[in-house]
């Protein structure tokens, strides 16, 4: 099968062998998949990464112990937890200390033709939710997760930094729940698909507003985004910090401590309220999508998707 | 009167007016006052601050509106609000926008003979908290504001990362109100009053203990600690940020966002549960009292506070 490896900030496609099912394991068809923020970053050394990438992703079941799974299409969580430790007891497998994640800690990940990953973190897609679309399923789920942190009442107002793919998902994902948005960037373009969806949006100027927001989700990408995140953030206000940056970044902490704001640090989320936000329309990501390429042309996805201001890049699988 | 003046680093003492009372203010003879940390900084530029600073005093009412304060020992809240925005009426004076603040923001402090503060921000000390003792009631108070943050159980285990002046006092706080508390520092001396106060400590080595508190303060006073700090939590962990630090402070965001940690800035806190402690005798301050000078040493008592590893450092005013 073709599979795509990350070498010292190289991409290559190379055929290798299919991967072998353990027991518990299903082995999935990818179908479809999307380059992450992440996945560049992986690129560039974070994690000392090598092998291959990929977490965003939907397939179809082609074996597994639960003959239930098999042919279906599925989406699937990334983070594989030992099963055993107090976090996976509490369902919070993905903060088991021993976890392997998906195309990023130990174990490979999607951009090829085939996967393997536990049969209990699969979930079955519903008909309605097309196999491009529930490749967002993951960011959704990142997105779905602040929700899960803070426990926001609807109509609170919510300053989201950043009009990237996460950042357009993160304003669409709390709109769909009822908080007032306010999505901030720098890409006409891009907002626009943010006002499609309903959501006030405004041009990031020189100096973004000043101790305005309760909640602010710092969603660039960018080193210099938590500080104007932190500068936008009313006295005990909450900042939820959304962007996988490499490397140290630089914040004075005196605003913190003196207005005694509150940093919430936000990684991946439950599939399911994800799953269901798209099935129901309520977040629709078609707009997003840059591009589709073959697995195959996966040097060129890469190039395209570091692009600044790319929306999300898909690698179909020829499978 | 006599009165201390931090101008471009420079410590000053100079003969200036006694201030004069307005309205709703009190005027009160200043017994005794600490030098912060906070002082410090503010020598160094912070805040571009030029003036008489400090804000930890115990002093003689001599005039007020309110007569029944005439003639009592008091200490006295450092945030001057402005009694009718939003965060006043909540009781919030200390993140009032237009606040000043004794001995830092455009209100002159305590470093003087006389100084004026307004009657509300004023508590009447009981007769067994000693004048010396009370000057410790603003950063006790200070750390008495973790607990209003932070709902903590009894016995819940906390680590407090330093063994400064404000560490030390942290450490205390908390442990005086039932929690499990682990007192990091790296000086024997200083740990050692910790140890008295019944609290468990530990040197620390080059490498602090990795991902084993749930919850951590941050109290070094420098830029380092806050990735320290970090390092200690475990996932899902809250990291309490402490430190007045001068200018900016690198971190790794990663751990913070990958482990989902949460910061949380802390600053000055309500007196009556600081005033509660001492006079139960809960918190003891006397082994921490390094230094006790006249006001019109001052320069002194700042180079001596200045000093690596010096504890509280107060100054004795002649009136």
């Amino acid at each position: 099968m073709l599979a795509v490896y990350l070498e010292s900030g190289r991409v290559e496609v190379r055929r290798v062998g299919r991967p072998r099912r353990e027991e518990g394991f299903a082995l999935v068809r990818v179908l479809c998949a999307g380059i992450c923020n992440t996945d560049l970053e992986l690129q560039r050394g974070y994690y000392g990464f090598r092998g291959i990438p990929g977490h965003e992703f939907a397939g179809e079941v082609l074996e597994a112990d639960d003959r239930r799974l098999v042919g279906r299409r599925v989406v699937g969580e990334i983070n594989l937890g030992c099963g055993a430790c107090d976090w996976c007891r509490r369902g919070l497998g993905r903060h088991c200390p021993s976890r392997s994640v998906l195309g990023i800690v130990r174990h490979p990940g999607a951009f090829r033709e085939f996967l393997t990953l536990p049969e209990r973190n699969l979930h079955v897609l519903p008909e309605s939710v097309g196999t491009a679309e529930a490749t967002f399923v993951e960011p959704v789920a990142a997105a779905c997760e602040i929700l899960d942190q803070l426990r926001l009442r609807r109509g609170t107002k919510v300053a989201v930094l950043g009009d990237g793919k996460l950042g357009l998902l993160i304003g669409q994902v709390l709109h769909a729940r009822g908080m007032a948005v306010k999505q901030f960037g720098r890409h006409a373009a891009k907002l626009r698909i943010a006002r499609e969806a309903g959501i006030e949006t405004a041009r990031l100027g020189a100096k973004p507003p000043e101790r305005a927001f309760d909640f602010v989700v710092e969603a660039t990408g960018l080193p210099e985004g938590l500080a104007q995140a932190v500068g936008m953030a009313r006295p005990r206000g909450t900042v939820v910090m959304k962007s996988t940056v490499h490397g140290r970044v630089a914040i004075d902490t005196a605003p913190v401590i003196v207005d005694e704001l509150t940093l919430v640090g936000s990684r991946c989320g439950r599939f399911e309220p994800a799953i269901e936000l798209l099935r129901r329309g309520a977040v629709r990501v078609g707009a997003m999508i840059a591009a589709r390429l073959p697995l195959a042309e996966a040097p060129r996805a890469f190039e395209l998707a570091a692009r600044k201001g790319m929306l999300k890049v898909l690698l179909d699988s020829g499978a």
